[in-house]
């Protein structure tokens, strides 16, 4: 048995707890709120027991409904879609007296509880995650809320465009740079694209698998997501080992990836796009959504532009701004593009009226510089006065002439 | 004198009151609040004698500042820019007992009151035009207020990319098919492709220009701005003809198209750009603005996704996008883009976790399935049913296997 079953140095976590969330990964489906609302009430532990019982008729399910509040129906449901899959397990060896049997070398289990624990995942209730399979660094997967270190989440289509993809890897290599985590999907197009920009900026980036850690997947990525482990990062799921990414928890997958980042941008997607459900997840989480425009012409963007109509995501154009948007209330506003400054930058509108009023070549009487601006004599000698020390004015002889600006 | 006085066949506008707004136009610069003020207080023929007798000292300024309600020193300062213009005028022969002595043919005075007066610039208040000088179809300046065409402003960077020509071409065109004017500026880049747009399919388009409506500037789009007047369209401006189109004009041009468009959209914009200004001005006149968005490396977007950002601007990436965005609220939601159903559409939660569990090649037993499923048998019986009517799942001698979806 490999497994590690404490994190970090220091135990805080009773490891038959950690044992019985194990095993509650591998019995309930991801995103099983019945499941979650059970160990919340009453503890991984009590909570498989009651299932064991439940399930051997030893215990009247609907009397025992009540402590989650749970319509008893739902709970009777929910036993019986647990009771065949317990059977399988027990026979595998799970139990809540023992290490999960699924042990693979450097596989971590994360509980609430423990120092590594990312307290972001918490935010999904009954949703959450029984634990967190880890492989790489456990502490990578910490954030959003702890440390120094952020994370922001970069997701969008497998049908990336070159441009899309340059803009992810832009947008994770100015985050890493802004001492960011960088949380993906690990899937082709700008999943992959997000992870290589943070790598390739020597930064630390989180895979987040719909199946079993220890299968990379797809198989294209597999040397990319090696490298996101051996880089300090990490790749987490919350399917045991060997466990296969069905459809279905590709889509539970997403809120995961909302919920480790402290904000979600989605850089293209189309119309309908999983990139979509994770940028929902983060809303419903009160996480900010960033979308990337592009072309309308694109049809890899009509997804961003959908979640920037629909007032769900804000419109990021680089990583100063998926930090602003990422970092504390204030803390990191992006700052303005620095753009030349133009001649007549600076100049009230008064200046401007009596600088148009001036000619290029020749120069004009103060009276007439008025009369041509509308402005009255005073006025055209004060912001003559002005333009004169910005260099945009000359006089000459008994008039004025514009300069610097053509 | 060629001007024409009246709109329409019936004048409902007294003439002296038209002739002194055509002198307004001249005297005061465009923009000019307190001569809005004095013309909303007094009337154009009172306002203008007021000036007259002001400038020649037979009236005290701060006495007579009460009308308006104006700080009498704004008004002493409005008299000292006016009068030395007046005196030009007045030797030009500009006066509330004559025509316009400018008279250019084919060009006409609306002023408020006139049936073609497009009421949507009385939401300037002060700021609004003392008249507006029209070379075309009188009538097609009138909206976005009444009648059953609506206008839409398209504008944008004179340095336009093709990308911004091509989008201000196509949402023209379909303003246009959607019953539309198209409201622009007449320069280069965006605006020339937004009339160009409209007029290639048949439309109507609107050139509102900053000096004077004879003078077509920029000169490299004479054709395109006469094309606009034969084709049922117009020329307007605030200015008399023979007024040149200076910088401040064009900045306060601005106000103009926002105040004649039901919705101003900004197709392509640098950082800093007029077309922000036109926007701005829609925005305080709670017009609908939108912002046509854009590859993130282009910085002809910049300006765009700098308004999505603000919240000035919604996102539109199409002229259905336009239409609802200028349309009765409600009247014209833009249709959801048509996207062709995938298998799984339509298909519930269960539905999905079960169509996950089947195999495409071999049949597996329905408690298999379940079991794999991580649902009850009777829920597995129960999707199965569905799958199988929507043709993605087939029944096999004891078993089921996937169908229809790769």
């Amino acid at each position: 048995m490999s497994v590690h079953h404490e994190a970090g140095g220091t135990p805080v976590v009773d490891e038959q707890e950690r044992w019985a969330r194990a095993a509650w990964s591998a019995l309930a489906e991801p995103g099983d709120v019945v499941a979650g609302a059970l160990l919340a009430q009453l503890g991984a532990v009590q909570a498989w027991q009651w299932v064991v019982d439940s399930a051997a008729g030893l215990v009247d399910v609907p009397a025992r409904a009540a402590p989650t509040g749970d319509a008893p129906a739902r709970l009777v449901r929910a036993v019986e879609r647990w009771a065949p899959r317990m059977t399988r397990l027990a026979a595998e060896g799970w139990s809540v007296h023992r290490p999960p049997p699924n042990g693979v070398s450097h596989v971590r289990v994360l509980v609430p509880g423990d120092r590594e624990w990312p307290a972001g995942l918490d935010d999904l209730g009954a949703a959450a995650p029984a634990c967190l399979w880890v492989r790489g660094d456990p502490a990578a997967a910490r954030w959003p809320s702890t440390g120094r270190a952020r994370t922001a989440a970069l997701v969008g289509a497998r049908a990336a465009t070159a441009y899309g993809e340059r803009v992810a890897i832009d947008l994770a290599a100015g985050l890493v740079d802004a001492g960011f985590v960088v949380v993906s999907g690990g899937a082709y197009g700008v999943d992959a694209a997000a992870h290589r920009g943070a790598l390739a900026s020597g930064g630390r980036t989180l895979v987040v698998v719909a199946g079993g850690v220890d299968r990379a997947y797809p198989a294209g990525n597999v040397r990319l997501i090696e490298e996101a482990v051996a880089s300090g990062g990490a790749v987490v799921g919350e399917v045991p080992p060997g466990s296969l990414p069905t459809r279905s928890r590709f889509l539970q997958r997403n809120r995961l990836i909302a919920a480790l980042g402290a904000a979600t941008v989605v850089v293209e997607a189309a119309w309908r796009s999983g990139a979509l459900s994770t940028a929902n997840h983060a809303a419903r989480l009160n996480r900010p959504v960033g979308a990337v425009p592009g072309p309308v012409t694109s049809m890899a963007s009509a997804g961003c532009h959908r979640l920037l109509r629909e007032g769900v995501a804000t419109c990021v154009t680089d990583a100063a701004e998926v930090v602003e948007l990422a970092g504390a209330l204030g803390a990191d506003l992006a700052p303005e593009p620095r753009v030349a400054a133009r001649g007549l930058d600076g100049v009230d509108a008064l200046g401007r009226r009596v600088h148009d009023a001036l000619g290029t070549r020749t120069a004009r009487p103060t009276a007439e510089v008025a009369r041509v601006a509308g402005v009255t004599t005073a006025e055209a000698i004060e912001a003559l006065g002005s333009l004169e020390l910005a260099g945009l004015a000359r006089h000459e002889g008994s008039g004025w002439r514009a300069e610097g600006v053509t």
